[in-house]
Parts: C-alpha cells; sequence; structure tokens
C-alpha cells in the first residue's frame, strides 16, 4: 500500500497543512519517505464534526455489532502484512521480531475486547425493581448500566508504535465502550499510523459504521495537542508518554470549562528491592534477570527497573561482580528516535557525573550513526542517593541505579521516600517476607502493581492486570490502561428511572435477553 | 451534651484558633451560641500527620472489624438523641420531622456500607493463575484488588447537615473503602458537626482504631478549605455544594504537583420534558407533581427540577393555570442560610426581570426575618430562554422556569443546548415515547438520572442509584456520590504478581476463604 503522507478524517485523506514532516529511520539515521501533512485547525474541526456525528450511533449499537467491528479491524490490520512491520520497523529501529510479537499483542487486545463486548457484564448493570407499597415511599424502578462517555482523544505513543498507538491499548477499550475516537499520531512514526488507520477505515466501511468513527491526524506540533484536548467535542483522553507531555495534557484537560478526564500513563522507575536472604541465596540469577529486565527492547518499557535497593550483605560481591559482567558484554541497541537516544545519554550522564557515584557501561561503543543507546548501570549509596535528585527520576532507556542501602531500615526509608510507580518488585525468600510487611505495605501505597520474585517487563494482557499507579505513573491511579479493565475508563453510569421495557438499552431488559451477570436487588445473577 | 465550639483532632479537642464564628438560627434570625474556634494551621497538621498514621492501619483491618466500626458509628449517633436533632434544627431551619429521615439516612447509609463491606466484593477481586508452560511465554500468578486510596478530604453540604455532613455518605464510603477522613465542617451547622463528630471518635474508641480515624476541622475560610485540598497526605476529595466552590476545590487539586481526584457534586438545573400526549392528559396531576417537587424543602435539594420544558398544545392552559394556582398558595419556607435566601432572592430577580417573561410569587409574602423563601414561577417561551443566560442555571431554592416550546423540534434543541445535569426527566404517555428517541439519547449524553414519569426529588440509596453526571453536575461523571457504588471513589486496584498466599490479603487467598465473588481466570465464581 502507498503511503500518501496525510492525516485520515473519517473515509477522507486530508493532505491541507503548508507545513510537513518525515518520518526517520534510526537505524540508518535517515529521514523516509514521504512528507507528511501537518494536520490543521480545519482537519481538526472536521474530525471533531465526525466524531460527534458518530458518537450517538455507536453508543446505541448492538454489543454484537461493536464486537464484529473489532474484530474486523483485527482482520484489516493483519491483511496489512508484512509491508505494515517493514513501515514500523523502519520508524521505530525495533526489529521485525519484536514488531510480529507486538502486532500480535495489538489483534489480541483488539480480539479480547471483542470477546469482552460480546459477553458484555462489563457495564455493571444494576437493577432495583419497583416496590410501590413500601413504607414510607415507595421505590421507584432503577436500572444503571456503563454508557459510552464520548469521543476520545488518543495519543500514540513512540514506544509501542502497534500496541499503545492508532488501533492499540486506549482505541480498542475506546471502541469497545462504544465511543468514537480521535487518534493524534505519534510523529516517530506516521507511516504505521497512516498503515493503521487505513485498515481502521476499511473496517468502519465494511460493518457500515458512521466515518466518524475513527480519525487520524497526524502532528508534531504539542499547540495542536493541547487544541484537541480542549475542543468541546472531546470527552477523555488516552496517553501514553512522558511525564512533561502527559502533564500538560493533564493541565490543559483540568483548564477546560468544561474538565474531561486525563488517563496519562507516564513516567516510572519501577524499583526492585532486594532483601538479605534472597541476595545471599540467588545473586547470581537475579544479577541476570535483572540485566535483561533493564535491557528488554533498548530499555525502553515503561516498566523497565530503573532504581535497585539492596541490603549490604553476603551476595552483594556476586551481585556486583555478574552485573558488572552482563553490562560489560551488553550490546548497545537502536534506540526509538535520536532524541531519545539523546535524552537517554543525557540524563544518565548527568546522574553518573554525581559525587560519589560509579558508573559502568558496555564495553561495546555505541554507534551514534545507528542512534544506539549504550547499556550502562550506576552504583551509590542510598545517602548519596537521597540527596541527588538526578538519581531520582526515570532515565528512559537501557540503565539502572544500584542503591546500596546499609541497612533495611535504610531500604524502607528509601521505600517511603519514592513517588509513584507503576510497579514495584520484591525478591525475598519466602521465609524472610513476612519480617518485611511494612515494605510490602509501603509498595502497596506506592505501586500499581507488585512483583514477587520476578521483574516488571512483561505485562500480561487480561482480566486481573492492573497498568497504574499513584503519580507520576498515571494521573488517574484508580484505572489501568491494560487488560479488560481499562473499558472503564471511557464510560460513566446512567441509571434509569421508571422506564417501559422497550425504551431501554437491552441490557436492562426484564429476563435478561443478553445472558449477562448484573446485581439484581442487591444479588449478582445471570438471571 | 455540651458544644465546647472545638474542631475535633482525633482523640483531642482543640480550641487554637484566635478567630470565632458562630452559628445561625435562620428561623429565628439569631446566631446560636457558642463560638467555634477556625480551625488553625497547625490543626490542620495535627489532623493530616494523625490521618497518615491512620492510614496504613485501617488499609489493613479485616473487612469484618470496618463493618463493626459503621455499625458502631450509627449506634452513637443515634445515642446523641433529640439533642442532635434540636441542634441540627436549629443550625439549618429543617425541621425535625425532615431530620429525623435524614438521621435515618445518615444510620441506614452507614449500615448500608457496613453490609457491602462484610460483604465483601466491591473489593472487585480479579485472578489469574499462573499457566508456568503457556508459550510463547509463562503467565504468572495475577491477583487484582481494590485497595484504601489514602486520607480523604471531605466537605460538608450545607443542605443535608447529617446526610452530607461529618458521618454522612461521603464520609460513610471513604471509611467503608478503608481510608481516613478529615471532614471540613460546613460552617452552617457547627454543633450539628460537632456533635457528630464527637460520636465518631466514641465509636473510633470503643472499636479500637486509631484516633486519625476521623477529624473534624471548623472553619469558614476558603483558603483553609484550599489548604485542605493541597495538603500533601490528601488523598482524595469528597464535596457537595456551589459550583463555584466545588470548582475553586477541583482546580487547586488538579494544580497540585502530585494532582488528586475531587468528586464534587454540584450545580444541576434538573430538567423535565413534558411531551404532548402527556400534557392533554394529565396537565392537571403534571402540575401538581411539579410544583411538590420545586418546593420541597424549600427548593434545597441538588435534584430540584429548575427547567421544565413543554410543547405548546392540548393541556398547556390547564397546566398554567394549577401551577399558578399551586405557587399562589405556596408558603414561604425557612432557607439553610440568609445568604442561601439572599442568593435566590437574587437570581430569581434577575431572571424575573429579563424582558419578555412572566414571573409569579406565591400570595403570602416570606417573612425575611425568618430567613423565609418566597415560591416563584417564571413563564418564557423557548426563544427568550436561549437566548438570555440568567434563564439557563441553577436558581437554588424553591422556584423553576416553564419554558414554552412552538414544537417539539424546539424542544429537542432546548435539550440539547443544556449542561450536563444530575438527572432529567420526561413525561410521555408509552405510545408517544418511541417517537422522542432522539430526545432520551440526547438526555442519555446530558444526564446522570433520567426520570420517566416522576419527578427527581427523593434519591433512592441503594445499588442501582447514580447520582452524578457530567460536569457541572459532577467533576467526574465517572462517580455516584449516593449509594454502594459511591465507594468506588476512595479505592484503587493494585495487582500482586507471584506473592505467597499468607503475604496477600485474604481476598486473594486461594479457597477464597471470604466468600466473595471474584473474576477466577476470566469467570465469575464464589468458589
Amino acid at each position: 500500500m502507498e503511503l500518501l503522507g496525510t492525516s485520515i478524517i473519517g473515509s477522507s485523506r486530508s493532505a491541507q497543512g503548508e507545513k510537513t514532516f518525515s518520518g526517520f529511520n534510526p537505524r540508518a539515521a535517515a529521514p523516509l519517505a514521504p512528507a507528511f501533512y501537518e494536520a490543521t485547525a480545519e482537519d481538526l474541526k472536521r474530525a471533531t464534526q465526525l466524531a460527534a456525528q458518530a458518537a450517538p450511533i455507536l453508543r446505541n449499537l448492538p454489543p454484537a455489532r461493536i464486537s464484529e467491528f473489532l474484530l474486523a479491524v483485527k482482520d484489516e490490520i493483519l491483511a496489512l502484512g508484512d509491508a505494515l512491520l517493514e513501515r514500523a520497523s523502519s520508524e521505530s529501529g525495533l526489529d521485525t521480531v519484536r514488531l510480529t510479537g507486538e502486532r500480535a499483542r495489538t489483534t489480541n487486545q483488539l480480539a479480547m475486547f471483542a470477546e469482552l463486548v460480546k459477553e458484555g457484564s462489563w457495564v455493571d448493570a444494576r437493577i432495583e425493581t419497583a416496590l410501590p407499597d413500601r413504607k414510607p415511599v415507595p421505590r421507584p424502578d432503577l436500572r444503571r448500566m456503563l454508557r459510552a462517555i464520548g469521543p476520545v482523544a488518543v495519543f500514540g505513543a513512540s514506544n509501542f508504535p502497534l500496541a499503545f498507538s492508532v488501533a492499540g491499548g486506549d482505541t480498542a477499550a475506546a471502541l469497545a465502550a462504544g465511543n468514537p475516537v480521535i487518534v493524534k499520531g505519534h510523529p516517530a512514526h506516521p507511516g504505521t499510523s497512516e498503515l493503521v488507520a487505513s485498515a481502521v477505515a476499511k473496517a468502519v466501511a465494511k460493518c457500515g459504521l458512521p466515518e466518524g468513527t475513527l480519525s487520524l491526524l497526524q502532528s508534531t506540533e504539542p499547540s495542536f495537542s493541547i487544541a484537541l484536548v480542549q475542543h468541546p467535542v472531546i470527552a477523555a483522553v488516552g496517553f501514553t508518554g512522558s511525564e512533561r507531555a502527559g502533564r500538560a495534557l493533564f493541565d490543559a484537560a483540568a483548564k477546560r470549562p468544561i474538565p474531561i478526564p486525563v488517563f496519562a500513563e507516564m513516567g516510572s522507575v519501577n524499583p526492585i528491592f532486594i532483601l538479605p536472604e534472597a541476595l545471599a541465596e540467588r545473586a547470581e540469577s537475579i544479577a541476570e534477570g535483572l540485566f535483561k529486565s533493564v535491557t528488554a527492547g533498548s530499555g525502553q518499557f515503561c516498566t523497565c527497573p530503573g532504581l535497585v535497593f539492596v541490603v549490604e550483605g553476603e551476595g552483594l560481591p556476586v551481585l556486583l561482580k555478574k552485573l558488572g559482567e552482563h553490562f560489560t558484554h551488553g550490546l548497545p541497541g537502536t534506540m526509538l528516535t535520536p532524541g531519545i537516544a539523546k535524552a537517554f545519554e543525557d540524563h544518565f550522564q548527568k546522574a553518573a557525573s554525581v559525587a560519589g557515584v560509579s558508573a559502568h557501561r558496555s564495553a561495546a561503543a555505541p554507534n551514534v550513526s545507528h542512534t544506539e543507546g549504550q547499556p550502562g548501570i550506576i552504583i551509590v549509596d542510598s545517602k548519596t542517593w537521597f540527596e541527588n535528585d538526578p538519581l531520582q527520576h526515570e532515565i528512559f532507556g537501557p540503565s539502572t541505579i544500584l542503591v546500596l542501602c546499609p541497612s533495611t531500615a535504610e531500604l524502607l526509608a528509601s521505600a517511603r521516600a519514592l513517588s509513584g510507580n507503576l510497579t514495584a518488585t520484591i525478591h525475598a525468600t519466602p521465609a524472610e517476607l513476612p519480617g518485611f510487611k511494612d515494605l510490602l505495605d509501603t509498595l502497596t501505597e506506592k505501586a500499581g502493581r507488585i512483583v514477587f520474585n520476578g521483574y516488571p517487563t512483561g505485562v500480561e494482557v487480561g482480566t486481573a492486570m492492573h497498568h497504574g499507579g499513584p503519580y507520576p505513573a498515571t494521573t488517574d491511579s484508580k484505572f489501568t490502561s491494560v487488560g479488560t479493565a481499562s473499558i472503564l475508563r471511557f464510560a460513566r453510569p446512567v441509571c434509569y428511572q421508571g422506564f417501559p421495557q422497550e425504551a431501554l438499552p437491552a441490557q436492562l431488559h426484564d429476563g435478561n435477553p443478553l445472558g449477562i451477570w448484573r446485581m439484581l436487588n442487591g444479588t449478582l445473577t445471570r438471571d
């Protein structure tokens, strides 16, 4: 399929912009054809008009139609074939093996939501039937369920050009809930975005849905993103990226005359705590697992463990030696963009230049003309870590900071000093874990997911996942951006009082024709 | 029980403030003894310290202990006896019959949450057991449930001195979820607040809970409210009141370095739409029901219907005649505070002075020295309504605006022009309702609860209620402030990966020892 360098607004292409930008191949350090037109204010107007028209239609579709549509999107993405993987690889520097896996995650997510919507119980239907004779006042018939929130703006993420971009997790969840979506494509992969949006447009046409079901706006301008978030038609926002950009969107949404929710998944240092017995028992395997988790995908996962706290004691020399060996042999890897590669290096150097730390890089020098990042580890005592801000924040890339604590009290104090995180991890023997209740409890307060004797990278997509956490991990710790529960971001309850059956959504009808789980007069039932 | 005019911080009294304020009896138009000390910055510091200490203890309590505590609060409130009703009546102008009902609602809410917590399924537990042999990667054991969000600031509401104040719906929901609460008492009923907070303190002591479980801070200063919302220890806010005050708290929370959610239930005009056949059939009974709903509690309910849209046609003369009669015979009623009475009169006069409207007041003049509000109705054509802002906003008090639409198209256009609301109501015959799908759909977008052939006042407290709605009805349309689902405001998911059983909360144990509903490998079950 030939790329046209356009935004895709409903069923039309738009190339109105006077300015253009290009994708960039980080492995070749070269721009990619074609040039992409920056979306204009007129494009935004048209996309929001179409979304507003689509919203009531999508909201009222039978769940089976939404489900079919999500599966059609899946099929159209697969039908793009290798062209999609190749373009995504050129634009992101990620290899096609990884991208094949990411495509599978993307299509699995669509299938997962198709199944969730078809099953139907996610709407949390609650019915209280009338009690006309109740004293002192009768009870009316009340029927409440979740309904679509309205048009959702989704911002593509640089590090998941498929799974968190045009038809990624946020979009799938928003569509599944019955909302139109306007995607602001990430400028690092405009071609990938165009391909996927064209696939979605095909699915929209095949399923007979309104063309405003999804639009893709291509832009590099922060002001355009703000205008999208502040447009009156937009009802909610999904975002994955940096704390700076996420906070800017959050602030813009909070300042609207009618504020809207922003579900931004942002920065996280994903701390790991290694307790004494675990260290003594298996320092070597922890070193290996840690190195793999830190350098997976060149350290460009939200869940990359950027801080490791360890109590000095038996096993520490082995841990240090093995970590040294792993990082020495670590291979530089292509980063997503030159900007990300530079930021990684800058932040690493800033941390490495703090007095009292020791920094260790891989032996192989990075090929800068291939936009490579060089794995590295910084070792610091907990007192120095406490006192130096550059050691406390996320360094996005293949590095971690190992903090040596003189005592378990110091380790606990470090945990208490942390900000919010997507994940926190404890390595411990089952025998010593009960002695660290305070640590587990502190991490319960600080993180969305707590991992025992594992590594935070590798986020399972299912019903029990929570990929979220206290700020700055996200702007709303009550919601996940991964798994079935992520649909709850894009719906709100509506209660119908005293309505005749035929005016109600099928989910609330007597006799439960859709066979969903409902809370009926206080009892959960499928009857 | 003698009132001491203090804040109640944990188990201590504080009378540090140099400034004082007093309650006011609106019926007697006279201040009430004693003077109350304004809470100080030191009081806030102490209350937040105690809340921070209490948070991990409450979070980890067995559900049965929380449940017992809520019932103990109920008992202690009842043990205050008539003194509570009398003080609340003096401070609010509400009669003791209404307040006896409101006390019952308050204690019923506590009992409802006690039952919800004891039953336990509200935590939305989701378990995916490990699949060690899954290809290409194993699935880890994942167990996710809702946990307490952290210390909650609750702002008492003037119009519900019991049910939305110190131990009202927000507090009950926050405590039930396992959070400490700091209440900023409403300055209109400081004595009622002191009595209820002292009852809670007794329950805290009897149940052996940490003293920081609840504190009451008495203040009239907006800057104190902002300081409370911006205190780093506070994790969420519950508020019921005006749009202006709610938005100020929302803005303050959004500007924090670490933003927190504000669940503010604010302004709502609660529109009613009377369709032609219903008007022709039962104009007289609609006039009666509408008048009762508008003037209930002197129009000081969040759900008071402030706008009524009707299509000119058969039945309209009867509706106008009967409404005229009802309002003529309407009796002035005591308003909550002189400020509310004045604001009501000012806003009504402003609306009544718009060119082209006709306004009608009750025959009986209000006794201003009894802080009375005079029932009133304004009648206006839809064109004039569209063009005049003072006719479009909530007028808090016993009045409504009847908008005459020349056609059903005009009625629909009016619905589309509305902002968000807690409720919207349709009066229609079952036969004509299917012809107004667009109207119902528009109201689904604009309101949290849609009432058929009823009136919005009288909010059922149960599982199926949604008392919320798009802005400005609330600052977060995804949550209700009434009913069991309101607990969801004060909890967030935490996912445990790979942990040994004994380190997990009982809700997530194998074998389901608490017998709660859980999503186990994708299937809802109590096994």
